[in-house]
C-alpha cells in the first residue's frame, strides 16, 4: 500500500461545458499523481498534486535516449453515479513488461492500480457523462538523470495525468480506411514492439503522415522480417472474421498485447465462436477478400474500443469490406464492451473495478 | 543567418579544477542555445541563455511518443588557443535526415552550424585543455505539443548544451571487449536505425546491461532480418582489417552514418588502402579469425574517435583479436584524426572549422 499524500489545488480550472467538444487528449484535469524513483531508495514520495509543468534539466535522459514508457486506460461514469475502471490490473502488468524491456524499475501492480484510483477519485468530477465520453488516464514514466551517457537512468518520475475525452465516433460507430504499409517498418522480433514506449510511436509517424495524405486514417503494419505477416494498426490490434472464424495475429513479441484485444477474444469465445491467434499473411486476407470470405474486419483499442474497417489499401489495390458497412459481430462486441464499461451490461467477466 | 540574442548568466558556475576527472556528459557549461518552432511561423527566437531547467507540460509529446532527435560533436582547443570544430556540417546534414524520418521540421544547415559556433564561442573558456579532453556539444530537438494524440507535434524546441568531457581512455588507447548480440535487435530496414533518435538507444539498453554483466563494454548488433550481418556497435561504427583490406558495413538504412566512419574511410583511401563498404556476415569474421586473417578491428565514434577491439564474444566463443593489442592502422588513424582535431597535423581534408 502506498501512503499517498494529497495536495489539492487552490485554483481549480473551469471544467469544459456540457456541449463543448472534448476531442482526445487535449484537456487536463486539476491534479496529477507523481512518484519519484532513486537508485538505492526505490519508488518514493507518492503524491497527488495540482497539475503543473515539470521542471527538468535539458540533459535529462528522456530527452535524448527515449527511456520512457506509457499506458492508457479510461474511467467511466455509470448512470447511477459510480466511477468504473476497466481491467486496470492488465495495464499494471503490461507497464511492468514495458519497464523490463526498457530497463526501467518496476512498480508493484497493486501500487500502480492504487495510484490510478487515488488520482481519479480526486478528479472524479471531471469524468464527462455524455454518450461515448470518458476520462482518459495516462500513466507514464520518464528517465530523469542529468547525464548524457547511454545507460539506464538511476532516477525516474512516474506520473499519471487525466484527460476528459470525447466520443471517438461522434455519431455511432463509423468504418475507417486502413493503409497497409509496405515501405516503413514499425517493429521487429527482438526489438521493442511489444513495449508501450515512445520509440515505437516515433517510428510510426512517417507512415502515418503518408497514409493521411492519401486519405486513410490509420496504418496497418506488416512484420519487419518477411514483410508479409499482419501485425497491428497504429494504436489498435486487428481482427478478421473469415468464413465464420475470428482470426487475429498471435502475440509474437513485436505487437502490443492490447487489453481490448484480450477482452474481445474472451467475449467471442464465451459466445461459442472459434478464435484463432496465429500468423496471418496479407495474401491470406487478399484471398479471403477475393473469394468473398472476408466477412468483417475491426480494430481494437482503448480509445475507440472497436473500429470497424471499411476499406484496406494494399499497394495499388483498395479492398472494400462488406460494402463499407459495420459488421454484425463488430457491433455486438462494441455494444457489449461499452455496456460493461458503463455498468449497463452485466459484468460476468469481473472486468470492472469501482473507484470508491 | 540567424539573429541570435545573447543573454549572459549573472551567476557563472565554478569551472572544474584542472586535475578533476571530467568523465563524459556529466558537467554542463554556463549557457545553452534555444530556438522555438511553431507551425505556421517556423523556427524562431534563436537565443543563447543561461543553462537552466526546461519547464514543460507533463503532456508534452516528447514524454510519450519519443519524437526527439539529437546530435553529438566536439570542440577542441589547440595549443595556440584556437577553438576548432570537426566537420560540423556533417552533423547538420545528419540532423536533417533524422528530422525527416521523425517528421520534425528541418533546420537550415548553416543555421545549425551558426548556432553551434555561437554558443561554443560564449562558453569558450569551458573547453578543457588536458590531453584527450574536449568540449562535447549536444544539439537536440524535442516535441512540445501538450497533446496525447499520436501525430507529429506542431511545436518544438531546438537546444544545444555543452559538456566539458574527459579523455575517453585516460592512459592512451585501450582495447575494448565487444558482445555480439544474438537475441535482441536494435533496428531493421524500414525502421529508424539510421536516425539519431531516442528510440534506438532505449531499444539498446537491455542488451547493453546483459553485455556489461558479462564483462563486455559494448554490444555489436546484427541485422534484424537474417541476424547474421554485422551492423554497428552501441555508439560506434565498426571496421575490420582482413588480409590487408579495410572492410566496414555499408550504409543500409539501419545503421547510423557516422562522421568518424566517413573520415576513417577517406583517410584510409588517401593512404592507398583498399576500403570496402559492403555486407559482412558474422561467419565471414569468424572464418577470418580462424584462418589468422583478421588483422585489426576497431570502432569509430565521436566520443572515443577510435576504439580498438581486443575481443569479441559470439555465442559460446570468445575471439581474441591480435592478442588484445592495438593494431598499427588503428593507432595511425587515431593519431591522425586527433592530430587534425587539435591542429597538430595538417588538415589536408579541410575538416576543421575555427570558431571566431
Ligand atoms: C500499438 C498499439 N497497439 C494496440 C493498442 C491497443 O491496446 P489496448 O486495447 O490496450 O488499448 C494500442 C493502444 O492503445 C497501441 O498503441
Ligand atoms: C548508434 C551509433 N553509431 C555510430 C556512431 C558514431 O557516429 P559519429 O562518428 O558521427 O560519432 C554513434 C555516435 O555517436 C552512434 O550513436
Amino acid at each position: 500500500m502506498l501512503d499517498i499524500k494529497i495536495v489539492k489545488t487552490t485554483k481549480p480550472k473551469e471544467k469544459p461545458k456540457k456541449d463543448h467538444p472534448l476531442g482526445f487528449g487535449k484537456i487536463f484535469t486539476d491534479h496529477m499523481f507523481i512518484m519519484n524513483y532513486t537508485e538505492g531508495k526505490g519508488w518514493h514520495d507518492p503524491r497527488v498534486v495540482p497539475f503543473d509543468n515539470l521542471s527538468l534539466s535539458p540533459a535529462a535522459m528522456v530527452f535524448h535516449y527515449g527511456q520512457e514508457m506509457f499506458e492508457g486506460l479510461k474511467a467511466y461514469k455509470t448512470e447511477d453515479g459510480k466511477t468504473l475502471l476497466f481491467r486496470p490490473e492488465m495495464n499494471a502488468k503490461r507497464a511492468n513488461n514495458t519497464n523490463k524491456r526498457l530497463c526501467i524499475p518496476e512498480i508493484k501492480e497493486e501500487d500502480f492500480v492504487q495510484a490510478i484510483k487515488t488520482v481519479v477519485k480526486v478528479d472524479e468530477d471531471w469524468i464527462p457523462t455524455a454518450p461515448g465520453t470518458s476520462l482518459y488516464i495516462r500513466p507514464f514514466i520518464i528517465a530523469t538523470d542529468e547525464f548524457l551517457g547511454v545507460n539506464p537512468s538511476k532516477t525516474y518520475l512516474f506520473i499519471i495525468i487525466l484527460s476528459p475525452s470525447g466520443a471517438y465516433y461522434e455519431s455511432g460507430l463509423a468504418p475507417v480506411g486502413i493503409w497497409i504499409e509496405d515501405e516503413y517498418v514499425r517493429a521487429v522480433r527482438g526489438g521493442i514492439g511489444e513495449a508501450k514506449t515512445g520509440g515505437n510511436y516515433a517510428a510510426s509517424l512517417a507512415a502515418q503522415v503518408k497514409a493521411h495524405d492519401e486519405g486513410f486514417s490509420q496504418v496497418l503494419w506488416l512484420d519487419g522480417v518477411e514483410r508479409k505477416y499482419i501485425e497491428e494498426v497504429g494504436a489498435m490490434n486487428i481482427f478478421f472474421k473469415i468464413d465464420g472464424v475470428v482470426v487475429t495475429p498471435q502475440l509474437n513479441g513485436s505487437i502490443l498485447p492490447g487489453v481490448t484485444r484480450d477482452s474481445v477474444i474472451a467475449l467471442c469465445k464465451s459466445w461459442g465462436l472459434t478464435v484463432e491467434e496465429r500468423k496471418i499473411s496479407i495474401d491470406e486476407i487478399y484471398d479471403a477478400y477475393k473469394t468473398g470470405k472476408l466477412e468483417e474486419v475491426w480494430g481494437t483499442g482503448t480509445a475507440a474500443v472497436i473500429s470497424p474497417v471499411g476499406k484496406f489499401r494494399w499497394k495499388d489495390e483498395v479492398m472494400t469490406i462488406q460494402d463499407g458497412k459495420i459488421g454484425e459481430l463488430s457491433q455486438k462486441i462494441y455494444d457489449t464492451i461499452t455496456g460493461i464499461q458503463l455498468g449497463k451490461v452485466t459484468d460476468t467477466m469481473n472486468w470492472t473495478i469501482e473507484v470508491k
